[in-house]
């Protein structure tokens, strides 16, 4: 019976496959559905695609990469969403090798323009990550000699580094860490040791089972007077038979939420003693008779810690959005289901009100963060400059600028994989949807290189001490030069079209800012004053003072956006539907805070009512374009992995083939012959 | 080396152990941070579980109930966190199975006591969850007979049924389903065809690899003519060998975002035959000549859906938040991070105002939601008794109520995850914590039994309808009756302590319903008083209109909550810890959504300032009794199954424990010897 019912699946599925009930699958028709959307974009989705990659050139390079890439089947993603940990592990080490023998043999090197594409064209499964963190503090910290003598292994994976700075116990508060390293002068030698559970590594990255090495943060005691932390290299396992360094006790941290293709591991050290030159030493050395010296200003470190914020939003965060919205909205252009009027066809679910609510503001999200990005470039170079020539003066003023749009960029994406993975209905829950692996992936980027709320208190603290210098009539910073202006007090708006001028939502922006900024510091001030320590008062005005913050990007995003439009003013049809997106990302905001805004009469309800009207016309102007919209983000199949979002939109075929794939579907169940079996057995005299 | 390695480890860590660095296994004590929070609590904990529980012989029962599950090892989710999904699977077949023995041997019957809290004990991660759906399709759609003949072989599991409704093309509307069964008055069979690749049942639990028969719906034909959707049951695997039977297509739908434990499968099926007898026919039946017969009223059916929605609420959805809420809470009482003040040792996260705000109004919301459940019981049951009774004038209401009141509470439990998740910061991430697992859990409820946006829609349509009877002077239902009483039109507070009198706040929660749905409505009206068809309005209205409804649904939980707090009268303590969490909850609720308040005038900026106030008072009243407060809700260790909320409050041992017995600990990494021993030969000479 079992073979006769295969024998009918095969010859079945054969009948249906000749009437059309599948689609052969070298078919290369689109769903009409998406066809007749992309038929009436109101722009060329080619040329906004050049303006999203910076210009014609990195798009043919981009599409070089992506074709080398996709068609090396070493680096197919087919299975992994069947995978297990420790599969995912395996294979993202293995093609982190073959990538960098792939590079070697097309000439591609690690800071040419084709390695991010790479990373693009990968979807990030790669091992390796925190290996380029060890090497770059290796050469941020560490002298000429040291550099000479580690990077080079390093560079061809002859040894593998981890960066071992968070423990058990720390992660936020650094000067915490307890790990310590006692230098003894008798024998040149620095002890290690994580004296408690506490201070046992924790988290870190390709150290669970690949590393050899390791930077590790330590506290470093000297003749018994702790000078701070340090960072130290250590071999970790051997180089002959990977087993632990004697002294040493590693492992892996086990499972977590996505990152499974990662060993994050800990590490435990009992005296473990490492010569002297083994201390990172460009900032501050130890001498042979225990005298400690400090070089120079380690402030440039702060540098690392930046462009790593910086490079993580743009390479990892927001193309997770980008690729969210792709899906959903390709989606819902081919989902049909239900009826807006009784008498015809089902609707595509993108003509309906509440999805556009859904999915349209946070298309226009995505474009608005994605043009943050040569905004903050031209302002991290600036600083850069600067700053190596020896003048700090920017350093503040950029680490609060990135502190707080890491913060708001992080937490925007992560809901938005979770709007998008909810709006695709029951299949935006199958793992083939390819959203749970985005929705899984993003909460992490709103606590790695630096907790959000934690951020966004370090942009408030940098703004308060700005409002202070606008009441002393000092220059202030130019990001924060908007405090010190004047406003009427009162919206100019009229009609609801004035809401799409932008001068009208970038002053009301300003005005929330400002407003919310100096209620907090005003409340700051009046605890002070009525005999308040100064942490208690600052802790009970953080709730505030994390909504200034915000505020704050969030009128940062805003204006950028306005000036990005403005900028594309040689491209009519592009800068009208970039317009449009403007518009509705602005007036989306207000729309969703609308207390913030009439709180102090700024604007009136009736107002209110005006930016709720243009805001929903400016749905179904957006809803026409959506699909090209998305087209223009020019992903690759291959790097969506998804069956939904594909560009051929053939989701049914897709999820009934993918499926087909599952371990589900080739494993037999054990628990039946164990338990089922016996119990269906019972059931056959009487059915 | 390895062996010497190794040796050091394992002497190493017998040394450690002595020393005090870990924890000895078999130690009760608890951490004294966790115990000073429990020292200081202001109401006894016993006594408000017995009111959580809704009685003393309640908790009784629980915890026997714990108590035999957690002692049988066979019920152990040590392992669940290091599973496949195949793995999942069999165990939860396994489980099932284990649980009809045990339940058997108890003496607990189905409908007793037992039963809820067996599944409260075990995590819900059991197979034949749909296979109940399909015992309870059959028992409220079929005659006495095929009761009879199919439910005692369901009940002992000798055969396993699932609920095959949902289609590949069609989930939220079922009139579009286009799976077909057309019956024939030759052979007196109908026979069952899915004609298309959009017809393919999908996503039915228990039916990927489990089930062996099914309860399919289907569009009835007879002689060319439709009579809409029927269920029909039908036989899709060999009772012998488990092998799809001849004309079915069947299996597993592959990975999905959590519910691994779930077989969701796909059916297709080829000129099916079955005879007359298998199509439900309490309500409707094809009689031998082709004669198609209507029994009664089918309107009984919506109770089936309506229960089922209420008790997934109960019993599974809200369930999960308060685990989030007792994970995150007693992890913020343990996790020490930054200092206050600089003198002072570091400070427990939970003294951070940032903190307090992210999870002291969600354990509010815990409360509140949980006391729900008294309400919409006695509704129900008030409702089921006149339904019974051949009256179903209260089944409008009670499908608008238990449709928001689903949306509105998955929405909060699945926001409520990701705040909890994120409040543990990197450790959250850790499947280990057993926040991912809530996190990836809880979403899919906001798609399962109603896609949330479409119940809110269903709920303001009866609103809508409401509202037009009180303009024409009709009795309204109860749950909407304050839709026709008069407000001031301002609210009546002039300090921020009188934010703290539920008359204020409820009064509040009531005028912004009421406004919200009177403007939605004012605006559908005028858009067809404009010429605009009705769909096409009502489609312009969606957003407002859902915003209308969980103003409502807010306004009645609220309200809820408040009445709750009354009952308590003669509980003083526990009544004044309630009473500041409804307050919390409700000041909340306006704080995070001002300008609904702000927008017509009816609270000032001033006001809203005190209600600031208020709410950023009670977080630091209530963040003394938040630990006393979620052990009130009683969980079992096994039952959190999380390194970071065990009551002991051992994080950091238990992590480092849980973590050794990762398989990733155990596997020797194939890419270590394919692709990194030759790589790392290379540096065994230059180091």
């Amino acid at each position: 019976m079992a073979a006769t019912a295969k024998g009918f699946q095969q010859s079945q599925m054969a009948q249906w496959n000749r009437s059309g009930y599948f689609r052969s699958s070298g078919s290369r028709d689109v769903n009409p559905d998406l066809e007749a959307e992309r038929q009436t974009a109101s722009f060329s989705v080619e040329r906004l695609t050049t303006i999203l990659d910076g210009g014609a050139d990195n798009t043919r390079t981009r599409r070089a990469v992506e074709a080398v890439i996709h068609s090396d089947p070493g680096f197919s993603r087919e299975n992994q969403y069947f995978q297990s940990q420790n599969e995912r592990y395996e294979e993202a080490v293995r093609k982190a090798v073959l990538l960098k023998e792939k590079m070697h043999q097309m000439g591609w090197t690690e800071d040419g323009p084709e390695t991010k594409y790479c990373y693009r064209a990968l979807g990030g499964d790669l091992a390796f990550n925190v290996h380029r963190v060890f090497k770059n503090s290796i050469l941020a910290l560490g002298t000429d000699e040291q550099i000479a003598k580690w990077i080079p292994l390093a560079d061809e994976y002859h040894i593998i580094g981890t960066y071992a700075q968070t423990e058990l116990g720390h992660g936020t508060f650094l000067r915490g860490l307890e790990t310590t390293a006692v230098f003894d002068i008798s024998t040149q030698e620095f002890t290690l040791n994580t004296p408690k559970i506490s201070a046992m590594k924790w988290w870190p990255g390709d150290m669970g089972r690949s590393a050899t090495h390791a930077v590790v943060f330590a506290q470093l005691y000297i003749k018994g007077k702790c000078y701070g932390l340090h960072a130290f290299i250590l071999q970790i396992r051997s180089l002959r038979d990977h087993s632990p360094a004697p002294g040493v006790i590693v492992g892996d941290i086990g499972p977590k939420m996505n990152f499974e293709h990662i060993d994050n591991g800990y590490l435990m050290l009992q005296n473990i003693n490492i010569p002297r030159e083994n201390m990172l030493s460009r900032f501050s050395q130890v001498l042979p008779d225990g005298t400690y010296v400090k070089r120079g200003s380690d402030q440039i470190n702060y540098l690392t810690m930046i462009v790593t914020r910086v490079q993580m939003l743009w390479n990892e965060v927001i193309p997770m959005l980008l690729k969210a919205c792709t899906i959903a909205i390709r989606y819902s252009a081919v989902r049909r289901q239900s009826k807006l009027n009784p008498g015809d066809p089902e609707a595509k679910i993108l003509e309906y009100q509440t999805q556009q609510q859904k999915l349209l503001p946070l298309l226009a999200t995505a474009y608005a963060f994605h043009f943050m990005n040569a905004y903050v470039n031209e302002f991290y170079n600036k600083g850069y400059t600067e700053i190596k020539q020896g003048n700090f003066d920017s350093l503040p003023e950029l680490h609060a600028l990135t502190s707080g749009l890491k913060a708001i960029i992080t937490d925007y994406c992560t809901g938005g994989a979770e709007v998008c993975l909810r709006a695709c209905g029951g299949h935006g829950y199958s793992a083939l949807s390819g959203l749970p692996f985005l929705y899984t992936k993003l909460p992490a980027s709103c606590t790695y290189e630096g907790e959000n709320t934690v951020l966004f208190l370090q942009t408030a603290r940098f703004l308060v001490k700005c409002l202070a210098t606008v009441h002393s009539g000092q220059p202030i910073p130019p990001s924060a030069a908007y405090l010190s202006s004047v406003d009427s007090g009162k919206c100019q708006a009229w009609t609801k079209m004035d809401f799409l001028k932008p001068d009208i939502y970038a002053e009301a922006y300003r005005h929330r800012a400002t407003r919310l900024l100096g209620n907090a510091a005003t409340k700051l001030q009046t605890l002070v004053q009525s005999g308040a320590e100064q942490y208690e008062a600052w802790n009970k005005c953080t709730v505030q003072l994390v909504q200034a913050a915000k505020a704050h990007c969030y009128y940062i995003v805003v204006k950028n956006f306005i000036d990005t439009v403005e900028k594309l003013r040689n491209e009519a049809e592009i800068q009208k539907i970039v317009k449009h997106l403007c518009d509705l990302f602005a007036l989306h905001g207000i729309f969703s805070n609308t207390g913030d805004f009439l709180h102090d009469g700024y604007m009136s309800g009736d107002q209110m009512d005006m930016v709720t009207a243009s805001y929903l016309d400016l749905l179904a102007v957006i809803r026409n374009d959506a699909v090209p919209l998305v087209d223009a983000f020019d992903f690759t199949d291959e790097n969506l992995n998804s069956a939904l979002g594909s560009y051929d939109g053939h989701v049914y075929q897709r999820l009934y083939e993918w499926a087909q794939k599952s371990p589900t579907n080739q494993q037999v169940s054990q628990a039946y012959a164990s338990y089922l079996k016996p119990l269906f057995q019972s059931a056959l005299s009487k059915l």
